[in-house]
């Protein structure tokens, strides 16, 4: 067994994420013993066909262990670390997967956890979602952003880097608030205007058929959880709502442009974002 | 040769779509005579590495060809099927790739190819430009959408059918006008978008590091040919500021739905475009 990752390891939750996680560890030369648990009775079937141990319940699968993996929505993030908080190991390592991770560091400071959990977003999303969608390999060269609590201590910190070390990631420190900013940039914004378009493409009369390669990727993330996202979105929904305006300002402008026929300016503004684009 | 490719063929414009095509042509068990030419001196050079003739002129590549692809930017076509025209033989072949159909048909028509023009538009756009972004496979069962003026011979149409076959694509027949229109939406539109979210995120100071997969595809689109799509969107400026207008409404919506913090909603708008995603 890898040094990094004593086990047992504890997976609540596992869709695309948790059940990635889950073959990433069953997949290193010396695999820690796996647990899960998860409200989806298929995820946790299937789980179990790469060598998971089927719990229970979020109690049960933490008993013992050695780490504790959140990876659920957001929305049950706290209620999994109460549940879990009461039979955790001195030693044991709680993390998430989550996207924001200000409200995980809150639901851990709630449950009296929060001297052990490290926040952990691996930039990794898809549209995506069960353990259908996962896959052992997600991890790889992929940043994952870590975040404490400012009194927390070092230890769990330095394992909590070795753990996605050996898993082929790049973790990353940062500050709650700062990444948390970021991501509404990074993420919400994007997947909420794939929704909009979406939308607007379906009241259109069309359907995916009639799109080609740059109309599908436009409207692959929304196809995304609803569940995952309204938890998010409880989150950050004012943030997200002021950027969605900023972008339906630049669509009219855009839209002005055209109207008058300014093929100069365009060509202009798509050179600008090619640029900044191809980076 | 293939029967369904008596060459010479004459390929002007040597960018992802017209260097794929030479590279696809190549690639036939029995390849035609490729000629080639293209203002750009990078793309016609690296043409002549897979078998391509390099010619000075678009006349010089024309002169006795079989088939005659125009795949440049949509507003050069007229030019190049204007000096095609003056060395056509009488069974040569005329093809464009463009994505729209009815300008182009009306360039055929102005300078006296109508009856041999069938207009092409492979399903296979990318942000990508240039021969280095050509592939041997890019048309591999890809929809070729075709269309013709209402009075054309039939001949030029099946040849241009078996033209595709043979390169693996699936030609379909289509009415310029209506294609042209569903265009707007299913590529114009998306295109648009990107560059507007991808100057929204530049603007918040934003590099293309900071973005996950889900942000990375959603301004893929954004890199893409200042000049090509100046030339499409002098067709469809119009039309493309209607639909951006709408979009922009749709975000409006969206922001109001996460001000009012209304999550049920949120989730159940999520779910139906997730719903028409998955088709």
């Amino acid at each position: 067994m890898s040094r990094a990752v004593r086990g047992p390891v504890a997976i609540v939750g596992l869709g695309a994420l948790g059940g990635s996680l889950a073959r990433a560890l069953a997949a290193l030369p010396e695999p820690p013993e796996l647990r899960g648990w998860a409200t989806d009775a298929a995820d946790l079937e299937a789980a179990v066909e790469v060598g998971v141990a089927a719990c229970g319940s979020t109690a049960e699968a933490a008993d013992g262990a050695g780490w504790i993996v959140v990876a659920t929505p957001l929305g049950a993030t706290e209620a999994v670390l109460a549940e879990a908080a009461g039979v955790l190991g001195p030693g044991a390592r709680v993390i998430d997967l989550g996207s924001l991770q200000g409200p995980a560091l809150a639901a851990a400071a709630a449950v009296g956890v929060a001297d052990r959990f490290v926040a952990c977003h691996p930039m990794a999303g898809s549209e995506a979602s069960g353990f259908r969608a996962s896959r052992a390999d997600l991890f790889g060269d992929v940043t994952v952003y870590l975040s404490v609590t400012l009194d927390a201590p070092e230890e769990p910190g330095r394992d909590v880097e070795a753990f996605w070390e050996t898993l082929g990631a790049r973790p990353e420190w940062t500050e709650p608030d700062p990444h948390d900013a970021r991501m509404v940039v990074a993420s919400h914004l994007p997947q909420l205007v794939s929704n909009a378009l979406a939308e607007v493409i379906a009241e259109g009369g069309f359907s995916t058929a009639d799109l080609g390669p740059g109309g599908l990727d436009m409207t692959r993330l929304a196809a995304s959880d609803p569940t995952m996202w309204r938890d998010l979105l409880a989150h950050s929904g004012s943030q997200s709502a002021a950027l969605l305006r900023l972008t339906a300002r630049a669509l009219e402008g855009w839209a002005r442009v055209l109207d008058a026929d300014d093929l100069d300016e365009v060509e202009r503004r798509m050179a600008e974002t090619r640029a900044w684009r191809r980076g």
